[in-house]
């Protein structure tokens, strides 16, 4: 049993049809003619709270992006190229047309369907002042008007939608932390002077929870205490959290350098401002329009800009560097116990997908300071594991067979560290194909490991070293290289990202997931992925500060896939170190049958495999 | 004597206290407090006629880039770190502030120093309407009020300005044009429709010439007719050009196609559009804002954005192709055949980089084709090859030394194709590490040249393929790794690049410099320059439509700056296969002495050299 994951198949749209005609309703009774539905709760989260999941409870789609617009006489649900399927699977295709993000965007599908003179509401507290902006955009070209709703009409008919989650908010441990919440605030302040604004709102709960050193857990997979915080230029900032959620514990440390007051008084403090005429900081990212507006209507200057605060929090200090070093070294060792039985298990045929997540879940249990998976485990054998987002269900379960692949992406949060792994194993003999695609794989992420670059560059500059080997065979993947992570926060962290969209400079002390892949749809999924932190790289008669990547996770890759003709010395070199040093970081922690594994698992490559080919 | 280039000491600022001064009493006569003076045209044109030449005029400053504003009590040019040093010689310091880019945006300055209440005058026809926002909101900042003049107050006081510039405009060759103008109009008008707007104002000389297929030689280095069109959706474009200018020839191809005006109509004709309530493109990279303004005040709607036509113009069709492929060949010739020469007498130790300039430029004009140099070339001995922009005058000019290195960066137009290329040859015998950094500048060559990629790969996405092997010693170059070429059209076009900031996608067809380089300031410079076109890639395999680059530059490297044992056998394979078609291309082209030389700068690297390491 998991303690953290469920396989059940999501629920389906049966309910669909009703609700929306009872959303209908509501419309009608309001003299409206559509409403917008995104998949957002107020702090644009990617894992929302129960009482925010509007989109599944009206229209059955589960996935974890996408947007319903409802109109008098049609509805449609946006999503993207990941659940194009899984929505036409799990909404009432008679009620509501599904409709790929590659071909219309929600904005251009309102441009083309929203009647002229007619009247589309939103919650502004689920739309961005950028989001909102499209929005108005194609309200404008179709000729129709935009109203903000002051309660949701989908919980005006929600009768039993879930109160809001009400997990107790604990104080992160300074020596974890690393660095006082006075101290950060200090740096904070100094962040707002410098962009010369008169207050910061915190809208992204990270950033609430990193500023104040504390954690809770409103969500799934992310210890996130839902809140918000005021904080001024000068002055004492304030906290805004349910009271019935703060630990004493957490409210002493809390109350030291702030205030603490009650959700529902937000407003008040955003219109106060206003009245002050106060320039004021709205995360782009996350502040929704509402906050915007409060401070606009007050007589205020609402900034919309980024929050300082995620830069600062990407940027890890040495505290938090030690603690996902223990943290890795901790997790290597239950996924390499991981890796070891899976080697005498899989061969039989018989081990199911879902056994494979269950039993990591239990290693990892088993340190005793496992405290949630980071994201639902990613376990596909066969076809599944080229299903870059797959969710294994009771439905999808399916064993791993010899002869296929089986890609596991698994993630957990310690108190002292996220993890983000994945590795892909070869059940049985893998085919030639196979073997030249992993490595592939292996070279684009070990030209990342290896890179060496000055300071200044960003992640988009060079994402497509990882690609070079894979674009050389006419192949490619389509996702990100890699994404920021947190430091017992969130798996998904910016501002940092290795893609093309990643124009953030990286920095020492930002810890970033290095995860180049290949899908063959039908057949297999190959990713490997390690985490790496930014480091200085002091180098003889260098002109420029370099920077380049140690990687944090220790577990084995699998020898059987790589072909070790197609690896260049420095390739071979490179992989052989890096199994050294997982022996080295990982035998004290191991049983003696699975050290026993790893040492046949990580000996070096033969070194007289003929030179490759850069 | 080189006809298409001077050595001339740039103009000083002796004159600019009087000018200023004379500025400054028109400011006091009109009420204003100050007036900016960009260095810019009325299209925002790397070259800018004599008439345009405002900057210089009024402080001294010949670069290419810079803005200097004149307030009552102070004045300022800011200019980027390329002419700092420049700045600070040229301009008459106790008149006008240098203030470095780097330090200080012009908008920055303006904030610090404009009073509150002042008003701050600027030349609408000199600024984008991007570059104006920036304005107005430093302007808005410091409290003050900018105000649009309806004659350049430089323009007032500068009594023998020069007349506007009066060069023929000729017809381009349809052989070399490869597509009529009415094809080229279909295609722009199907990009207005599907860009919603009722007309597109060409403000970008480049795009004129490129869709009318003419010519002419308003500026230096660039065959630019300056001059406008509106070419509306639906109907008959409008090219507003000086009628003494059009050639019988060009007139009657344009008259098939276009009606043409008098430029001073250009107002009236974007009144018209605004009256018919029009949409209009304005282009955001050259439309001045009084275009805009024009259109706006009439009751039009300027939609500022990109020109569709720059993207059009940027992807050569086969004719063009064929052509550049031609002026190449010719000009690798002469290029092989300057080579030779200076090999012949760079060891004497007297050779100067004037010398070496007039040379080259001779040996392309015995092509009898030569119509201009595309550019003042870059002839950099020792020292002066550091400086990325380097321009020899008679006082910077110096012998090249046994011992040292020389940079030469050079241009040329020829009817059928614009080129751009660079070699730096060793005088004597090189250091260690210069082999080493010309090594490591060829394998980040090679990596652009060998580059694969799959269709939607932008600049920006594989420029660090260029830089990887610098990167690895600690050092870079602090420019882009390449630029878009014109077809008898600029050296330096868009929107393609290769750089960090290049984001558009690489099409087939389109022709960009590979130009990595090293610099050692006070010592050398590095620069290897090939023009490469964008092809399609056939591979085996391949599940992606794939891309490549074609190298169109025959001319040798210099094998004594090359580190054999530096090398990949994968570069090394490519070094010697592109020097044997250097010859293969070039043989039939040269006089025996040159050939015999050829053979001798172009044969294959040593095979029993030591694997190198990628």
């Amino acid at each position: 049993m998991a303690r953290f994951q469920t396989f059940d198949d999501p629920a389906d749209g049966a309910h669909s049809a009703a609700r929306i005609a009872k959303l209908r309703d509501e419309l009608v009774r309001r003299g409206l003619d559509g409403f917008v539905v995104p998949r957002a709760d107020e702090h644009q989260s990617e894992y929302v709270p129960a009482n925010a999941e509007r989109l599944p409870w009206l229209t059955g789609f589960t996935g974890s992006a996408g947007t319903a617009i409802v109109l008098a006489d049609k509805a449609a649900l946006v999503v993207d190229g990941r659940y194009t399927l899984q929505a036409g699977e799990q909404v009432d295709t008679a009620v509501v047309e599904v409709v790929p993000l590659a071909d219309k965007t929600a904005e251009a599908w309102i441009g083309e369907n929203l009647a002229a003179g007619a009247t589309l509401a939103y919650d502004p507290w689920l739309h961005t002042a950028d989001g909102l902006k499209k929005l108005e955009k194609a309200v404008a070209q179709a000729g129709a008007a935009l109203a903000a709703v002051e309660m949701n009409l989908v919980d005006v008919i929600w009768l039993e939608r879930p109160p809001p989650p009400k997990a107790p908010v604990r104080p992160h441990p300074a020596e974890l932390a690393g660095e006082t919440s006075e101290a950060k605030l200090a740096r904070i302040r100094e962040q707002l002077a410098k962009a010369k604004v008169d207050a910061l709102v915190v809208s992204d709960p990270h950033n609430l929870a990193w500023t104040f050193n504390i954690r809770g857990g409103d969500v799934a997979h992310t210890p996130l205490p839902l809140g918000y915080a005021v904080i001024p230029a000068d002055g004492r900032p304030t906290v805004f959290l349910d009271p019935a959620k703060v630990t004493n514990e957490a409210g002493a440390a809390l109350g030291a350098v702030a205030d603490i007051a009650r959700q529902e008084t937000l407003p008040a403090a955003l219109e106060a401002l206003g009245s002050a005429k106060a320039r004021v900081r709205i995360d782009a990212e996350s502040g929704a329009v509402a906050l915007v507006r409060r401070i606009e209507s007050a007589g205020g200057m609402a900034d919309v800009g980024p929050d300082p605060i995620s830069l600062m929090k990407a940027v890890k200090n040495a505290a938090e560097i030690a603690g996902t070093r223990a943290a890795h070294r901790r997790d290597g060792a239950a996924v390499t116990r991981f890796l070891a039985w899976l080697a005498r298990e899989a061969p039989s045929g018989k081990l199911t997908e879902i056994e494979a997540v269950e039993k990591l879940e239990a290693l990892r249990d088993e340190t005793g300071l496992l405290r949630e998976l980071a994201f639902s485990t990613i376990s596909g054998s066969g076809p599944n594991g080229a299903i870059v987002h797959y969710r294994v269900t009771n439905r999808t379960n399916r064993a791993l067979k010899p002869g296929e692949l089986f890609l596991l992406d698994s993630g957990a949060q310690y108190e002292d560290g996220t993890i983000d792994v994945t590795r892909t194993v070869a059940v049985g003999e893998p085919t030639a194909e196979m073997r030249d695609r992993f490595t592939r794989v292996l070279k684009g992420h070990i030209a990342i490991a290896r890179a060496v670059f000055p300071k200044g560059t960003s992640g988009a500059q060079i994402d497509a070293l990882a690609r070079q080997a894979l674009w050389q065979a006419g192949l490619d993947f389509d996702h990100g290289t890699g994404h920021g992570v947190g430091s017992y926060l969130s798996v998904h962290e910016g501002p940092q990202r290795l893609s093309k969209l990643g124009t953030q400079p990286l920095e020492p002390g930002m810890i970033l997931s290095n995860e180049p892949g290949y899908y063959k749809t039908g057949q297999y999924g190959i990713r490997i992925e390690n985490l790496v932190l930014v480091e200085r790289r002091e180098i003889a008669g260098a002109e420029r500060e370099m920077m380049g990547f140690e990687t944090l996770t220790f577990a084995p890759i699998d020898r059987a896939l790589v072909e070790a003709t197609l690896l260049t010395a420095d390739e071979r070199e490179w992989l052989d170190a890096y199994h050294a040093r997982v022996r080295e970081m990982l035998t004290s922690e191991l049983d003696e049958a699975t050290r026993a594994w790893l040492v046949e698992a990580t000996r070096a490559l033969a070194p007289t495999s003929p030179e490759g080919r850069g």
